[in-house]
This record gives C-alpha cells, structure tokens and sequence, in this order.
C-alpha cells in the first residue's frame, strides 16, 4: 500500500467515497463492543474459581502465626500473605503492608495522608501554596485523576521508549521544591506496553529532588503479567535501586492481584523502606484495625506460592496473548504502509497504545463509538484528558470476547483510514485557500 | 453486706490484710485472661463458617442485575446487598453506600475528607483556624482516636441514663461554628449499654448548629446485636428524624457486619441523605473502582435476607447472653451492698461499663493486669485517654471462654475491693493528717 501521503486529491476522494460507503455498512450492524478498559474478560475470571473451593465450612482458619483469620487485628497482613506479596512484588515481607481490595484505593490514601499530615514529619501539602506531580504520558488517567482531586497541578512528562524523559525528570524535580511526586508504571506501562529500561530506573533512584517528600509514585500493576514463555520484560527492584544509591525512602511501591485472581476481590499492598512504613503505619492504625485476612488466606491457599502464581500467569497469557496478537496482526494488515497510524506490540500488561496522525484521535474515537464500539476517550491518558497532539489512543484488548474483537478492530482500524483521509483533504483545502 | 464507708478503720485494716492475702492466692495462678476488647469469642466466629461454603468453584458469581461480581465496579455496592443492609439499617436501599471491610476505615475517609474537600460546598477543615468535635464520654476510644489525628479538639459531653446531655450539646453547638460533628453509638452503647431514648433522638435531629457543615456521626454498631428476645432496646432512625425535623443532611449513620459475620472479613456502609451521598461519591469514583462485591455476594447468599441476619444473631446472643449474666452476677454476688462501684446490665451490644469510687479506676486496672487479667485501660474512654474523675472501667465479656471469664471476673471485683479499702484507708490518713 501506498503512504496516504503519497495520494492524490482525486485518489483520496475517491478513497474517501469507498471508505465511508465501508464505514456505512459496520454502522448497519449495529454493534455494541467495549475496548475502553483493561478488564479482564469471563474466560481470565474463571481461572480462578478453585479459590471459591480453597474454604469450607470445616477448614481451619488460622494462619501460620496461630492467628484465627476471621477475629479482629493484625494490620499489615498475615505472614504467609506477605511472604506470597513480597515474592511477587521482589521485596522482604517485612517490607510491606497488605491493604484491601484496591491498590487504587491505597494510592489515594497515601495522597491524602500526604495532604493531611505531611510525609515524615515534613510540612502537610494542604498547608503549602503549591504543590506539583509529575506524571509520565500518555500514562493512566484515574492517577492523575487523584492529584487533580486534591489540587495538585499535574506536569505532563513524555514516556519514550525506555521510559520517562529523565532528562527533564531530573531537572524538574532538582530545580523545583513544590514537586512531590511522579506517577509511574514501570513495567508494561499503561498505556504504551513500554517498561523502563535499567538505566532509566538507576536515574530514577539517584534523582536529587529539591524535596524531601518527593516520592516515586512507582505503580507495579502489571509486575508478573507478561503474554510471553521466554519473551519478557524484567525491570530493576526500585527499593533496592534507591538503598544502593543511598536514596532508601524515595520509593512507594504499589501493587494488587486484582488481574492475577478478582479485580474488587484482590489483596492490594504497599512496599517501602522501614522508614516509609513506620510513618504510614502511624496513619494506618487510626484508620482501620485490619484488612480481610480471610481474603488473604484464601489467596495463599489457592496459589500456594509465587510458583503457583506465575504458573496462573501462564494462563492468563494464554487467553489474552491470542488477543494481543490479533489486534497487532489486524493493524499490520489494514494500515501497514499506509503511514497514517503506529502502535506498539508490548510483551505484557493490559493496553496497546495508538498514534494517529496528530488532531484525528477524538475524531477516531467517536467515529468508532458512532459505530457501536467504545474506546477509551482521546485524551484520558494525559492529566485533565487534555492531549495537546490528540494523537493517542488506547486499545484495550482483553475484555471482549475474541470474535468480538477482530470485528472492534477492523472497525478502528477503518476509522482511522476514514479519519486520516478527512483530515489530509481539509489540510490539502486550507493549503489551497491560503 | 456492709457499705465499706461505714467500716471502722480496723474493720477496714483487717479487710486490707485479708483481700491482700486473697490477692497473693490469685497471683499465683498465673492467669492470662484477656477482658480488653470487644472481639467475638470462637463459637461465635463459627456461626458464619456456612459462609465458606455458599460459593464453590461452580457457583453462578452474577447478581440479580447481571453483573459478574468477580470484575471491575460497582461504585456503591451489588442491589441485593445494599438491599440486605438497608433493612439492616433502617434505610431505603439507595440511601447508602456499601464499602470494604471496615466501618471504623468509613468514618476515617468521611473525617479526611472533611479535612481535604469539606462538607458539600463549605471550607475544608484543613483550611480552618479550629475545628472541635464533641465526644460522648464514656464512649468510643477508636473514634476519639480520629478526630485526634487529624488535629480535632475533643470535647466530652457527659453521657447520661437516656443518651448525652442534650442541653449541653445544644448549647455548644448552637454557639460554636467550629464545632463540626459528634460522635454517637446511639444503641447499646459502647462501653455504657445504654441505648438514645425518643426524646434524645428527636432533640438530636433538631439541633441548630452554628455550623452548616455539622454532622451526627452516628455510629450504629449494635443495631440489631441483642442479648434477648423480647427484652430489646429500640431507638428512632435517625435519618428519617432528620427529614422530618427540616434536617436532612444533618446525619452520617455508619454499620457493618462486623459482629454479624466475620471482624475484618464483613461488609461495611453508610447511610445518608441523597445530598451528602453526592457529595461523598465525588470522592468515592477517585478513590477506588469498587469494593469486594464478592464478599457483597457472599453475605447475600448466606444471610438471605434480613429474617435470616436476625435469626443469626440469636444465636449470637445465646453465646453472648450467658457471658453477660455471669459478669453481672458475680458482680452483685461480690460487690452488692458494698457501694464501692455501680455497673450497667445492657440488653445488647459488647460491653458492661462499671463505675468505681473516683480515683480508683487506672489501680484497679493495673492490679487487674499484675494478676494476669487484662483491661481496657481505664480512661480509654475517654478523649486522650484522659478521665478526671478516674473511675470508669469498661469490661468487655465476649472474648473469653466462659470458665475463664468466670475467674476473671472474680479477680476483677476483688481488685474493686482491695483497691477501695486502701482507697478509703488513704483518705482516713489524709483527714487524720489535716
């Protein structure tokens, strides 16, 4: 195929015809189809159904400390439990507390702690003027959602290949005291499937912040979640990477099982330095008294150990890897050559990440939505859903049924052939005029 | 018996030398009995194990609305469970929100973000010169606990036979606008037993706050924990007083299943007018995608429907209501007639408060814990843990198996009566002296 660049005004009318006359024909199938969110779909979910079998109404339910599960106390976590997270997340157990369902929900408490009561003993953000985050995009909107929430203005910060921009990751953060914080998923990250190299997560953990407070923000979610055997992405351990370089307390690090075993019915879990933890616990145990510990025997008891878990991995990859590699094949297919969109192929996590020729990404999307398939709003994936370039856009594949998904596809991808045609002849139009 | 204040000094010289004898013979035992908290014991835990087996790896995870309770959101809860929890509390079932785990981590977030966003349209706390919350003494340490955290001045207010002093409260709050809530456990009080009257609820829900964004935190935990059938503390609902009396927002009513089902593993809410639910699902969509909805479920097909979490609770109460009545005999068995302390007989909830000759509660206490039983710490009810009468002990029944409770007990009074012998031999000295 030829780029659409290359075409002529007649050519691209001609196309246009053809394309919208296709374009007509997807409408009158009246499809409903969702690409919009990382949901993990019914044939992921009942992966785990054994762990509805793991309790009885005879089983114990102590842990291994001889703590009874279903009573009251224990706030950081059962020690099978941490010991189960710890290996997931490559830390020591004894360097993370267990939360609830949510990691979401344990971010927004560390924001609001911060907000309310300062980082070790350092002034509350609610009692600054002004405070900054920087959020690597296009990156996951409900982030930069929580900062937005509390008033903090979010500094877009470009993702590259191998992760953040650290040149200027390293220098805003040098020069400007009011920067608390980054948003980060380090591995597979949301959207762009990209991980951070090693020598960006050594920047990373040798940055020399103007504050004290300042935290990596470093959102793990897709740490075991690769949709390849021998093809994976591995990434440096950021707690250990900041104790060499000597910066031990600049990480929180955040993880869930929410899309190992039931998003909503996971154990979430932060992991920090000794000196980190010590100052949320002072929070933590006015807040609650404890998390679900049945929940976090159950998952013990169903996955056994890391083991067992990345041996569930494997077959999550082999639900979504099928899909991953459709949506990739599709795209190759129906705009290879044609110089009018790229995408990445990421060897694990939840999204592929789009670029359209810049200005057509919120056409594309309701183009698609017009049609009968929802995509994640243009924009989401930059703070306030405000994308300067309106280039970005991402696809999710796991959620809908895989039949379901080669037809979603095709229709994005004659969107954006239509789009990408409107939008060279009211280019060519205004050259004309002006 | 005789009132030991009528006891010569050598009648009382000869009582010391003998209840210090009975003291040594009771230390000697090596006791490790555990009175400090409000937990279920382990036959009570074991009521709700069908809860294990109402799933099983072939179970339909859908709720009535079609939703697989096993993904992502869900922001307020399943219908049925909100259903469920609804007639728990009183409330139609889209006047609340279901949450995780945790009613105590509910009145936490409602605090901190009071704190961060304020109360539909009014400053945030965080941006005031003072804010002060009244707390209903003897009442709840965890909820003093954080008011406390978050800079809050505590001020008590006297709980009387029919709930707190309600001249008092209206006062302070009619000319205080920095006054911003109260905390309320308006049935079966902790630690009094007590329960609101009509009257009390009603003058409740009619308050004239300085302040706009006041709230009644009312915190029902006991609502239908009853220790007998017939004999049942009832109080108004509040939510509904409120609406009468032209007050609709004025209160945040907060439950769980705490002691229904499983301490740390149940399913918490809270109930308010249709405004402040908008006001606090601004915050919720940030916070998180959802809560566990299988547990949501989990509750539903145990319980059924409310008729079958109140038949559950009876058999709590055949467990509870024999530890109650122990506790309150060998109390009148042991200090009856002596007029060295007064205690509650509670028709439901988790605790029995006793009152001891003022400044006598933090020694009888600690000679409690040098004999190997163990108290709440005497003034925990009390903000800052600070009481200056030094006289209320809260005991807390439910733990203990009943053989052991039996002993405790009797150490317990014995500790009453050592310490107020000695108590009324120092004051004889002191007078003799002056």
């Amino acid at each position: 195929m030829k780029p659409y660049a290359e075409l002529t005004k007649e050519e691209l009318l001609a196309l246009r015809n053809q394309l919208r006359a296709e374009y007509k024909r997807m409408q009158a199938k009246n499809l409903t189809l969702n690409m919009s969110r990382g949901n993990p779909c019914t044939e992921q979910l009942d992966l785990s159904m054994g762990m509805m079998d793991v309790m009885s109404s005879s089983s114990d339910m102590t842990c291994e400390d001889g703590t009874d599960c279903r009573n009251y106390g224990v706030l950081c976590g059962i020690p099978e439990a941490q010991e189960l997270m710890g290996d997931m997340m490559e830390v020591p157990y004894d360097h993370l507390i267990l939360y609830g369902n949510s990691s979401l929900n344990v971010m927004y408490d560390t924001i609001s702690r911060s907000y309310s009561h300062g980082v070790m003993g350092n002034t509350p953000w609610c009692k600054l003027d002004k405070v900054k985050f920087l959020c690597v995009v296009p990156g996951y909107d409900r982030h930069f959602a929580i900062t937005e929430y509390f008033g903090i203005e979010n500094i877009p910060v470009p993702m590259l290949e191998d992760g953040p921009d650290m040149d200027l990751v390293e220098k805003l953060v040098a020069e400007d005291e009011a920067i608390k914080g980054i948003w980060c998923v380090p591995k597979y990250s949301n959207p762009s499937g990209n991980s951070y190299s090693d020598e960006t997560v050594r920047r990373m953990a040798r940055l020399k912040p103007a504050a004290k407070d300042f935290r990596l923000y470093w959102d793990n979610a897709y740490s075991i979640h690769h949709l390849y055997d021998h093809d994976q992405d591995n990434i440096l351990e950021i707690l250990a990477e900041c104790k060499r370089a000597g910066n031990p307390d600049l990480a929180y690090k955040f993880a869930s099982t929410s899309k190992i075993s039931f998003p909503g019915s996971g154990v979430a879990a932060l992991a920090a330095s000794l000196n980190n933890l010590e100052d949320i616990k002072k929070q933590l145990k006015i807040q609650t008294i404890g998390h679900d510990k049945v929940n976090q025997l159950r998952h013990v008891r169903f996955f056994k150990d890391i083991h067992g878990m990345v041996e569930h991995m494997r077959k999550h990859a082999n639900i979504l890897r099928p899909k991953f590699e459709l949506v990739e094949n599709t795209l190759e297919e129906e705009l290879g050559g044609l110089e009018i969109g790229t995408w990445t192929k990421p060897k694990g996590g939840y999204f592929i990440c789009f670029w359209s020729i810049p200005g057509c990404a919120k056409k594309i999307v309701s183009y698609c939505a017009k049609a009968g398939v929802i995509m994640t709003p243009a924009g989401a994936t930059y703070p306030g859903g405000k994308e300067p370039q309106d280039s970005t856009i991402r696809i999710a594949p796991s959620f809908p049924p895989i039949e379901d998904l080669g037809i979603a596809v095709k229709l994005f991808a004659l969107c954006v052939k239509l789009v990408s045609v409107e939008h060279i002849l009211e280019e060519m139009e205004k050259t004309e005029k002006a």
